[in-house]
């Protein structure tokens, strides 16, 4: 009810808060037996660290995990998995200012009135720092799913109104991390750079859009009504602090066109499986994966926090002038890849489990 | 885990197939004491109906709902609620062509291999039949926020490339229904309208958007990790058949835009409540409402159904061509308005009733 | 959070109340390519059924089971599985003396507390009416644990003080059926009788105890923490009107025994399986099945609508003189047999799809 | 899926296992504003802690509860609460000789055949040590609904075949603590004790029973079908490691009584509030309190370690002789006593928050 729960098989809760001890997340649900790469959650964490590179908050965290329970000799038992990431650098004092203040199109007005109580320092939970351990789950999840073959890859495609126009498939995603904006058209990825170094320069923010691609989804994952494959990747999507909107294959650019154009033609392909002549449909046809590569596209709105002056209203009404102070990014999208890649890991988990109960005779095959 | 089900507080089950005797929902969570509307759930039921007008199918179903339990004296009685609604116009046979035939985007293949069986007859719970029952189920719960001042209204702002430029808030919502295409600027109506009339004729189909506003959503609504309220209404409408894409407030657009344009500022009304200048945000702050009107945009594919010659698969692996036969919609969105009206007010019942139990001040006043 | 929901893969929802159209049920969850045999469920209906015996109530009821959805040339599709009872001996009437009316140990004053309202047309959704949908649905989920050779039987144990001493491996199971008490000791089985007949004829009512065993569980099923095998067969049996006790394997009896009577030793039976020499464990170790025949007992008070006066209260606060009318059963154990069977099958068929997601090389052998 | 939650709008995900770092546990949904008592949290668990007087096992723990996550200034925010505890003695080393081996009536086998390996250093997760999260959650949810005035109350009715044969009402509830066995009945508790020391001195164990009474829940808690409030306190409590049995009011002495007996005659008390003059409900009817006490007994099987040689099977499937080793408690009951007070907060003030929306005049008042 409280909503800090995701996914029904693959299962995760997640709890913690910016400025407390730390973050952390219970997996549930992981089936036994899967050995646990922790460099390889490691690793997804640092993408999503803060201070990593000039373009991000400056504000040091290791992020470093540490598995609290569920792991025997590096495997899975079955049991419950928990990581913590704890907490370093906490200078609430940073946030002494805003205690009373209502920051622009941050939570803070919201959670007072929900709670009629506030965790000012830092945000509370509504802070990016809970997608933390998000990505550590999904790290996991990305193990799991990685065990039949399906790979989640995440990339910036645009910067505020910089764009990178080629189409994924077109496009060398090995070399999504040469840059630290992860555009993998390094000549793009030069120009968002130098727009986010200056809209920095300026005290101010901007947004961005995430596309990403999952390969090799067998076919059959997603359930045929409400938890199709595709409302569920938007929910985790959405779930994302400053995320806007969520489109999947054709997308908004879909609504534009003709269906003689955007059916999506089956054939075979040379070793004989059936295939789709073009990918409008975005790998899911009905709420279920038909074994074309998903691709969806996550657009984020430009970072609350300015270092600039803004209006705004106090707890107690008055008229006020928020300044701008704190360490924060200047364009979210680069620390972003790791989440979406993440949230999609995890929803992919999820279904796979779920589809192993779809049809009789697979599970009478199941020992 | 097989998804029928939609919501935690106020949540509905449906069930049935397009050709088969019928569809219903079981809402349960409904608080007793709500005077049921039938003739308000009728009404959203032949805003959805096929048939209804010269750019829809000319497919003929009454949709007529039933009440099978749950009410007593046209009041809730606190037990589940059934709604149920008889198929008439089945002619199954419409679909003996296709009983091995994979149809270009359609969920024939993926329905295969998932349940290694499949429901031929009008594409059976893939249908869009099935949101029939969601919008008996939405109409209870647009009951139940309107008790609570709340108005979920949806409209159609994109016909293919013909676009409704002018924002929600300077249009007459009023007008929705006064054309056929539910487009309440009756200018831009009349040329989507000839738009969906030509390619009907050539028996092609066009996608199209559909843009809705919630006014007077209460503050606090929303959880704030991943039932956050744009995560929960970007799930219902990607569960939405067609739907390939989805936005709130400033959407994709707001991932080109600066935080000093994009920001809200907090500012106090004349009747000194809090309010935003601008509503980038789209009513939504860290997941959890913030008192301003909410309003999101909906992307629908082109129907997949063809009345022309497509090249496909069958269940064989042979090479084939589809013909076009049966009676469907050259553009889904005059008819999907109501659909997305209820999917959205399914959510804010969720979120209202959900939100009762946030802080221990709200739990003690309840008797 | 209404609760008329059971399971979690295997999952279900009734709905309906004694005094409307009907009672009903949907099925979500149950695996595609699942012969439905109707007749098996229409017969575990006819056990449960009113009228069916001198030793019953004498309300007539036909308890036709009707499908509305999810069934195609009787195999099951995927698709949720609707199943509707409909009423027909709707006698209203018998109830307006009731009314205002707290009846002694009946839902009737927690209901109106609780919803504010209250169905008084035979208790509504306390009803025990409510049950023929779990009937039905119960045998669906007996018809997919059978295809894995998992049977449920159960039988009247005691009537009042009478009690049937020989264990159920003792007992000829095949023999219930041939009482109407259903109680597989012929003799115990006249003796139930004559009390019940004793205590019907003197206006008053009996409790009872029901025994069910449950063979060839597969090892692994069931969950070791919260959602043990135990403890939601607990729950399905508490669920059921005038339920007010449930033990499993040695059970309270167990509580007076010393660690070396009650330890069940493993051993290797005639085909080199591990079996325990001893079964106070009751199939069950840690929470999880170990293959080992599954026996538990459900006690049920004596049915609190007595053909006598009592003393009570109506909704005004007055003292009244409740009478003695309607039609009802001089003890509910005899046809509550087919209800505990059906709830015992929904544990087994939820547990036995959860469980194929156990391990990892159980995931990947499932096609 | 993997059933390490419980609750529907208080819910609790435990973690952990007996011989790794610790267990813990987060609560979501625990509303705004609730004083965290941590003295008493760790005073409950210092009830159940191991090593705490001569009957109970000599393992020492000191099941210190550590805050990480949820609380600002001893308040509850509505973010997730983690309570944490780590393990201190952890003499893995003592579980050496039976990492092959299946102790009779343990989960060794069970978990072996589940989950294809097996975490043998004390059980892993089916070891008692899990429930020390439950007490520390149990502890927040008792703080929450004794701001309701509801209190929770245990004590040992049963050691083996010693019986408390005075009903609770007749018994001195603050005297529970005075005995190291918690019986109330001070010289029953002395006859008690010198049970458990001859059982434990000969290396064996005994079973017992446990009396729960709930005082003070308001009227209308519980939902009318599966979610019954003895349904969830039947799951609750089966829930617990070695529980073999439930019952609630007369229980399965009601199942041999007549309705005559059985009902409970509703009239005025002095403060003209309507009450019951019996309570063979149990404060229960149709699921759902009526605002009597509620009392419940609770079976508990004797330890399944002995200090004694068994007879049992390997993982190979040798016979084999397992000797009694390891600390392990003669008679669980003593320690278990607030556990089972635990489980029924959760499962009270899981409702208490479900109740407060059943009707609509409720959700109305709430601001």
């Amino acid at each position: 009810m409280a909503g800090s729960t995701f996914g029904k098989a693959f299962q995760i809760t997640t709890f913690g808060e910016s400025h407390g001890l730390g973050v952390g997340v219970v997996i549930d649900g992981c089936p036994a037996g899967l050995t646990l790469d922790l460099e390889q959650i490691q690793s997804q964490l640092h993408r999503r660290r803060p201070g990593q590179s000039s373009i991000t908050t400056q504000r040091k965290e290791k992020d470093a995990v540490k598995v609290l329970t569920g792991i025997l000799n590096d495997e899975t038992t079955g049991a419950p998995i928990t990581l913590w990431i704890g907490n370093l650098d906490q200078k609430s004092a940073d946030y002494d200012h805003i205690k009373t203040v209502f920051r622009p199109s941050h939570a803070d007005y919201t959670y007072s009135i929900k709670y009629g109580i506030r965790d000012h320092r830092g945000g509370g939970r509504s802070s990016a720092r809970e997608t933390a351990a998000r990505v550590a789950a999904g790290s996991v999840a990305q193990g799991l799913i990685s065990a039949f073959g399906v790979t989640t890859t995440a990339y910036v495609s645009s910067v505020g109104k910089i764009n990178c126009e080629t189409p994924y498939s077109d496009l060398n995603l090995t070399q999504i991390d040469d840059s630290i904006v992860r555009c993998p058209d390094l000549a793009v990825a030069k120009t968002m750079i130098a727009e986010i170094e200056k809209i920095r320069d300026e005290g101010n923010t901007v947004g961005g859009v995430i596309t990403c691609v999952i390969h090799n989804v067998p076919v059959g994952l997603g359930e045929p009504v409400f938890d199709r494959l595709e409302a569920d990747l938007a929910k985790a999507m959405l779930s994302i602090n400053a995320v806007k909107g969520f489109e999947i294959g054709s997308g908004f650019h879909g609504a534009s066109m003709y269906g003689s154009e955007h059916n999506d033609p089956f054939t075979l392909d040379e070793n004989e499986q059936i295939r789709t002549k073009s990918n409008y449909s975005g790998g899911v046809q009905g709420g279920i994966s038909n074994g074309m590569p998903m691709y969806f596209r996550v657009a984020f709105k430009p970072t609350s926090t300015l270092m600039q002056s803004q209006q705004s209203i106090d707890s107690e009404g008055n008229k006020i002038v928020v300044e701008g102070k704190g360490r924060h990014d200047p364009c979210v999208v680069p620390r972003a890849v790791p989440i979406v890649e993440s949230m999609a890991s995890l929803v992919i988990a999820d279904h796979l489990m779920r589809s192993r109960t779809s049809k009789l005779s697979s599970i009478k095959q199941t020992l």
